[in-house]
C-alpha cells in the first residue's frame, strides 16, 4: 500500500473542480453563494471513503477529522471560496492538497495516525461579498470585530448577519467556533504565492515568514485652487507638488525598513481641472513589514515626510486611518520544518514573508504556531482568470506540503 | 465743460449693472442670455446722450462709433459676458470705463475727436456655456475654427449655431465682423488682473506686456497593476511614481524659462485602489510663456523629463495635446504709453505678461498694435462672486485707462 501522495490526482480534482464552480471568466465560488455550496458538496464527495467526523462550526468554517492517538491535533487549512472571476488554484489548493494527505495519512497508519489531523475548510476567507475577509478564520480566533461586522453590507444592501441566516449561520454565535481551536498543536497552510518572488529567483517553493502587519491610511493635502496663467510659481499653495513628493519618498522608506513594502495606490485631485493649481490631493498609502517596529517606523517616517512636504511647500496635511493590523509572525521551528521539507524536495528553498493576509494569519494570532508553504505563481498574478502554476511546481508542493505534514506531526507528538 | 472723465460715476455704473444682473452668487450675464441681453440693454442706455453710431457685426459684436476727422480708429474693448457665479468687474469694467473715455472724449471734442474711436463690446468673451472663449473676437480676428466651433454643444444638447441664431446671428457669415478692423489702428482694453502679482508688489495698475502661449497636454503613464502586498519594491513598474516625479520637475522648467508657468491640475490613477500599484496615471499639463521660443523649450523639457522618467521607472508614457495656442506679444510702443499713463496717475508702473485670454490677445493676433492694462485684484482671484478691486484703484484705473486713451489717439494721427 502507498505511503506517498498522489499529486497527479490533486492536479485532476482541481481540474475538476474549475469545470464545476468556474467560467469563461474565471472562478466563481464566491462564499455563501450556491456556486460555494456546491464547492463543499464537491469536496465532501471527494473524503467520502476516509473514516472522518465532518462537521460545520459556528461560523461555517468545515472541520474533517481523523482521529488519532493523541487528542493533539494537526491542523491543515484552507478555503473553497474565490472572488468573482478568480484564480482556479487561490484557496482550493489548499484544501485538495489537504485531502490527499488526509488520504496518505489514513492509509500509512490504518486510519488511525499517532496525533489527530483536522482538515478545515475556511468560510469567506476571500470578503468578497462585504469587504471583510478572513471572516471564518477570524471567527474562530476571536478577532473579528464583531460590532463592525454586524453593520457589514453587500452590493444589493444585504447585511452580513441576514446573508449568514440563509446559509443557517446565527451572526451572533460565530465566535463559538474558537473551541475548535482547544487540541490545536500546529497549523499548516499551502498557497499559491500572488507574487512574483519565487518566480524571479526561479524556485518553485518557499518557506513563509509570517504575514505582514499593515497600516493603512489616506492622506490629504489642503493648498489653494489658483489660475494656471495668472499665478506665478512662488506663491503657489500646490497640494498635488507636496502630495506627489511622497511617491519617491516611500521607496526610500521601504528600502530603509528591510524588507517592508510601501503602495500609494490611488490618487485624487481637486478642483482637477486643467486651469487650475490643485487645492485638495487625497493619496492612499499602504505599508507592510513582517516586523512590528519596523512597521511602525516606516509609519512615522511616512508622517514626517508628509510634515516636511507640507510645511516646504506651504500646505497642510491630514491623515486618516483606514485599516491596521499587526505583522503574524510564523513559528521558526514550523519553518524550519517547511525549509527542510522543501529542500528535500527540489533541493533549494527560500524564506519569504507573505504579503497578503491569509487565515493562517489567524490562527497563528490566536496562539496556535503554524507556518505557511508557497508554490510559486506564474506572471505574479492572482485573484485573476490568469492565476496559474506550472504542473511540475504544483506535482512538488503536493508532495514538499506533505513531508511537511509528516514533520509537523512527529513535531506535535514531540511536544 | 470738464475735459476729465469721472471714475465715481464708473464705479456706480458698474454697481447698478451688477444689481441687474447679479445675484447672491454673483454676476450671471451668461453670452446670448436674457440676463446678458438685459446687461447690453443697460450699456446702450448709458451713451443713449452721446452722438454715437451703434449696431451689431455678424458676430454679434456691439460697436459704438465716434467719428473723428480722421478714419483711422482707437478701438477700446471689453465685455459685457460673465461666467455664472462671476465677479462685479471682469469684462464690463472694461467696458464701463470705455463709456466713460468716450463722454470725456465727446465733450473735449465737441463730438469730433482728432481720429475715429470706437469701443466695442466683445460676444461671449468667457465662452461659459460652450466651452470656447474668444468667440466674437476670434471671428472679428479671423481666427475662429469654423469646423470646430460648428460642432460646439452646451449642456443642454444645443448647437452653437443654433444658439447664435436664436439672438439672430447666422453662424456661417460671423467672420464678416472681420471687416470692423479696416481701419484699427490701435487697440487698448482695461482689466482686473485676476492674478496676485499686483497685489503682493503693491500697486494698484500694470501694464500688460502680451497675452501666454499656451502648451495643454495630458500625459498618460502606463505601468502595471500588482498586489500591493506581495510585489517587491524594485519589482514595480509604478505609474503614479513616474508622474509624480513630473510635479517637482515642472517647477524647475518654470524657473529655467524665465517667466513661464507650468500647471499639473489634475491626477487620475487606475485601478485606483489602496492595495494596488498603478498601473495607468493621467496627468494634465498646463504650460504657459510669453516668448514662443521659451515656450517651445517649456514643452521640450516637459517631454524629456516625462520620457526620462518613464524609462527610468519602466513604465511607458504617452502624450496627448488638448490645445495650444501662440503668444500675442502687445505693441513696445502702447505698452510704453500705458507705463507712462499709470505713472502720471499713481507715480509707479509694472510690467506683467497676462497668464488668461482676452479679446485683447485677438486683436494683437489680427496685426492691430494693442496694449492692456491691468488693476489690481484683491485676492488674486476671479471668476467668483468674491472678485473685488478696491474703489480707490478703480478710480485710479479709469484715469489712467483714460490718459491712455488720450496718448493711443495722439500716437494714431502721428501713423
Amino acid at each position: 500500500m502507498s505511503t506517498s501522495p498522489n499529486p497527479i490526482r490533486t492536479i485532476a480534482e482541481l481540474k475538476e473542480l474549475r469545470a464545476l464552480t468556474g467560467d469563461k471568466n474565471g472562478a466563481q465560488r464566491i462564499a455563501f453563494t450556491k456556486t460555494w455550496l456546491k464547492a463543499r458538496e464537491f469536496l465532501r464527495a471527494k473524503v467520502a471513503g476516509l473514516p472522518l467526523e465532518i462537521h460545520n462550526d459556528a461560523a461555517g468554517n468545515t472541520w474533517f477529522t481523523l482521529r488519532g492517538e493523541s487528542e493533539k491535533c494537526l491542523l491543515i487549512g484552507g478555503h473553497m471560496d474565490s472572488v468573482p472571476n478568480g484564480g482556479w488554484l487561490d484557496g482550493c489548493l489548499n484544501v485538495l492538497a489537504g485531502v490527499e494527505i488526509l488520504r496518505r495519512i489514513n492509509t500509512q497508519y490504518h486510519g488511525k495516525p499517532p496525533v489527530t489531523v483536522r482538515l478545515v475548510d475556511w468560510a469567506d476567507e476571500e470578503g468578497a461579498r462585504f469587504g471583510k475577509s478572513l471572516f471564518g478564520s477570524s471567527a474562530c480566533s476571536g478577532n473579528l470585530d464583531m460590532n463592525e461586522a454586524r453593520g457589514l453590507v453587500d452590493k444589493q444592501g444585504i447585511k452580513l448577519p441576514d446573508a449568514l441566516k440563509s446559509v443557517g449561520i446565527d451572526f451572533e454565535r460565530v465566535k463559538e467556533s474558537g473551541k475548535e481551536l482547544k487540541n490545536a498543536a500546529a497549523y499548516i497552510e499551502l498557497h499559491i504565492e500572488q507574487g512574483p518572488v519565487l518566480l524571479d529567483i526561479d524556485l518553485p517553493l518557499g518557506a513563509v515568514l509570517g504575514t505582514f502587519g499593515v497600516e493603512r491610511h489616506a492622506i490629504t493635502f489642503h493648498g489653494q485652487a489658483a489660475h494656471s496663467g495668472s499665478t506665478p510659481m512662488n506663491r503657489r499653495k500646490d497640494a498635488f507638488l507636496a502630495a506627489a513628493r511622497m511617491s519617491s519618498e516611500i521607496y526610500r522608506i521601504a528600502e530603509r525598513s528591510g524588507n517592508g513594502v510601501c503602495t500609494i495606490g490611488s490618487c485624487n485631485t481637486k478642483p482637477g481641472i486643467v486651469t487650475s493649481v490643485v487645492e485638495e490631493c487625497r493619496i492612499t498609502l499602504d505599508q507592510r513589514h513582517l516586523d512590528a517596529a519596523r512597521l511602525a517606523t516606516m509609519f512615522t517616517e511616512a508622517k514626517a515626510a508628509s510634515n516636511r512636504f507640507a510645511k516646504e511647500g506651504n500646505v497642510n496635511v491630514s491623515w486618516e486611518r483606514i485599516w491596521q493590523i499587526a505583522p503574524r509572525p510564523f513559528n521558526e521551528e514550523l519553518i524550519a520544518l517547511c525549509d527542510e521539507s522543501i529542500r528535500e524536495t527540489c533541493g533549494q528553498s527560500h524564506r519569504l514573508p507573505s504579503g497578503p493576509l491569509h487565515d493562517a494569519a489567524e490562527v497563528a494570532a490566536a496562539g496556535v504556531p503554524t507556518v505557511m508553504m508557497f508554490v510559486q505563481s506564474l506572471h505574479g498574478i492572482s485573484h485573476n482568470k490568469i492565476e496559474d502554476t506550472k504542473e511540475e511546481h504544483l506535482e512538488l508542493c503536493v508532495t514538499a506540503f506533505d513531508k511537511l505534514a509528516g514533520k509537523a506531526m512527529n513535531w506535535v507528538k514531540a511536544h
